[in-house]
């Protein structure tokens, strides 16, 4: 099978660079055949290999994605909310596979995402690492076995500069939990706990959050009964895993239906 | 339904002690109709509710496992292997249900205990605790989901008076990762790294071992690749989660085909 | 040396057992002469040995504190700060070593303390384990010894029924850390993280708060700079651990000269 | 105060990439003047900057330590026991600051070492990061302060390419407690720890290792008595911490007497 004709839009940002380097990291699969920035932007015409630190891979960015949709198997995107709805149409005009790793999209940019999926796969998930999507599966099931003698607890420590907590992906695990005993997440989470609070209410899912040095993101699933406590844990010490799992998802999306699909399809962790 | 009668061997020494306690704690389910220790015993004669720092409970400690077996639907035995092969027979003669937590069996004793299966229900553990079984169904399913990419390596804490390392639940939950993998344990295993070892084969699964103060047992599996951990751990505090296992074992027991059983048949934890 | 005379008071309570249990467990270092409770109380009467849930020891719990104060070297007082108080005053008249772990003390018992220990050595602390005020200590050096590029948070977990966050032993904790930087911590203290906190301002000390289960108490102290982080941490498994401290309070407070002493002079953690 | 006049040995290595890095983020305290590789090296003759990933510095890698030496206010060396020795006559024949992080060393090459320290100052630590010489030097100070009722255990985990075991550090920490404790380590170390062991013998130190993925470094000490358990983690997420406390200690040399120092003595944490 021939290599993966991989386009990626944002090129020259932290995450553009290092899904550059997980292309070329990955020759036999994949291959790097267009990169674009926003117009005006200081990348453009310059090779995308030289930007992301390593050799030239004779790729200059442009700021043409209409052109990069065409010509590519699949475009990964890790921009922002309206950049990535009008990138979902041109990968539906183009039956082009869609990664998307933006965050802070609104229901009306979903809504238009849904659209697109109706002509090509798209594949989009807040946390495209292995792990993380693997605990999230762990922490439905096993919270679909334990009763409610076990105390569900989610603390997260990530890095200095982050604005926000709990985490996207604290969240997305209590979701799991919550999916798991067939609760409503917003009707038992517990945030930031301080002061008097009294006793725990059984059935709640606690949340903390830990900020300090450049930690790239710690999770940990707790169950806590008396006498025993079963704690599922994720640490990533790279931001190169994100980019390694958009990567194999452009390369699961190969051949695919159109639809939406997750990365739970992509590493086939569904229940 | 009539709570079940249960006996318990080697009533007078720790873990009988908590057995005791637990059976006492579950009135409407289980009713405790006679203990053993062995002929010799200072505890013979006493009363098995004193012995276990409670209230009499009018069943005084006797050396007939004979009568025991034959009295009870149910018994419960944490004693030593030579006496735990007498009592499968007798659990085979009196289809008494048999719930077995000696450890050091060996394969002769295993085979006894076998046999006696053929006759009764025998529910066997190295750990009664929920939460190490639930640990031991998901490290085979992540051992699985996950390729040689990830390095398995299974770490483990208890006091300072155990004499063998890794623990019998470390090795059980190693044997989980192998059976994921469909490897064999004895294959890719690494026990006791010390010196000159050379790089990590991959696909092996290293064991470390830990000993100090009364820790009751801490067991974390391991999965670690290039730039992400996932993390399993099970935190044990107190040795009534393994009576209150037992007890559950039991109950379950009731009305059982003939048959060896584990904890996960009694948990509904197989995959 | 004579074992040393120690009296409890309040023998009957839950503290006042594992004390008990605590002076035997050290025959050769102190012995138990005398036990009181409060007048009218059902323990009167009764053997302090057999109380606490093992055999006699001779001594009967009388309501007499006097009596104890005066024939006793030390007592060792978990009971309610109006008792404390007049306790005090017995403590100073007899030049009795007083062990003080009483909880909701204001500035007034304070007052009455600080005049009793002009007479007589009195030993006082919120937590009485030797680790978590090995913590307090190292939490307070390392603050001092490391700059602001390391982050300091605090993250504690106990059982469900514990009712406020963060614990005392947390704020201890930070107040240690806080003055180790030789700034107030409550200038600096950030609690229950939630929603949009923006970045993490330099030289705040966080806290975040764990609940679930029957978990005694584990609090760890975190130091986080870029490529690196230092943690301490304190894991309590028994209530015991409090009963110990306090009798190691009472050894130590032989001979020594009257003045108000804490756990932190006890362990010679004082820097 | 002119910038200090940095050399680096083996400079076209991983680590020596990393200090080339290091001495160019600190332009006003440090500046490279030279670098060296081994005879042959494909290295020699190209920029040392370029060669670490970054814009070209002027300075062309040698084979000429000699002249390395002579130029250099300090040197840095993360080679190998032979270089090493080599380059510490030179530092004293030139009173260059020698700084080594060099594993391997063994007690011929330590004495010759030894020997050049008569004459300039020489800075040799097996982990230059600012945590874990904290955690040594608070490892020593609990092991003083702490009894025998306290087991001692040492885990470090370690990427899959590490082949010894336990790391150095490991064994760093575990006389660092020794010390504390006034015990010779070898009369006391348990090193992995498999089969039937017997029952822990109080005063021992164990150690136990993991190995796995892409971990630059995890180091806890484990103080575990009945009830209650202390720990002290180091947890490096970078290298860069290495080259940090590397370029620390050069920096820390200047002026001082002849001698053998520590990153102890540099970071200001003995005793």
């Amino acid at each position: 099978m021939d290599p993966l004709k991989i386009g990626i839009v944002g090129a020259a940002g932290r995450m553009g660079a290092m899904l550059v380097q997980q292309v070329r990291a990955q020759p036999g699969e994949a291959r790097l055949i267009g990169a674009t920035e926003r117009a005006g932007s200081a990348a453009i015409g310059k090779d995308a290999g030289l930007l992301a630190g390593g050799e030239a891979l004779g790729v200059m960015v442009s700021d043409d994605a209409v052109a990069l949709f065409a010509a590519a198997d699949a475009v990964i995107d890790f921009t922002a909310p309206a950049a990535t709805v009008a990138h979902a149409a041109l990968a539906a005009q183009g039956k082009t596979i869609h990664v998307i790793g933006t965050t802070g999209l609104e229901a009306a940019h979903d809504a238009e995402i849904a659209k697109a999926a109706r002509h090509t796969a798209i594949i989009r998930a807040a946390n495209f690492s292995v792990g993380v999507n693997l605990l999230a599966g762990l922490s439905r099931r096993v919270a679909a076995l334990l009763g409610d003698e076990f105390d569900i607890e989610i603390v997260e420590m990530h890095h200095r500069h982050k604005v926000d907590a709990p985490s996207g992906t604290a969240l997305m695990l209590g979701q799991a939990a919550a999916d798991g005993r067939k609760v409503n997440l917003k009707d038992v989470e517990v945030r930031g706990r301080d002061g008097i609070t009294g006793q725990r209410v059984a059935g709640t899912i606690g949340f903390a959050s830990l900020r300090g040095g450049d930690v790239v993101g710690d999770h940990t699933v707790i169950f806590a009964a008396d006498g025993e406590r079963v704690e599922l844990t994720h640490k990533a010490s790279s931001r190169q895993i994100f980019a390694r799992g958009a990567v194999r998802a452009a390369l699961w999306g190969r051949g695919k239906a159109p639809g939406l699909y997750s990365m739970q399809d992509v590493l086939g962790f569904a229940d």
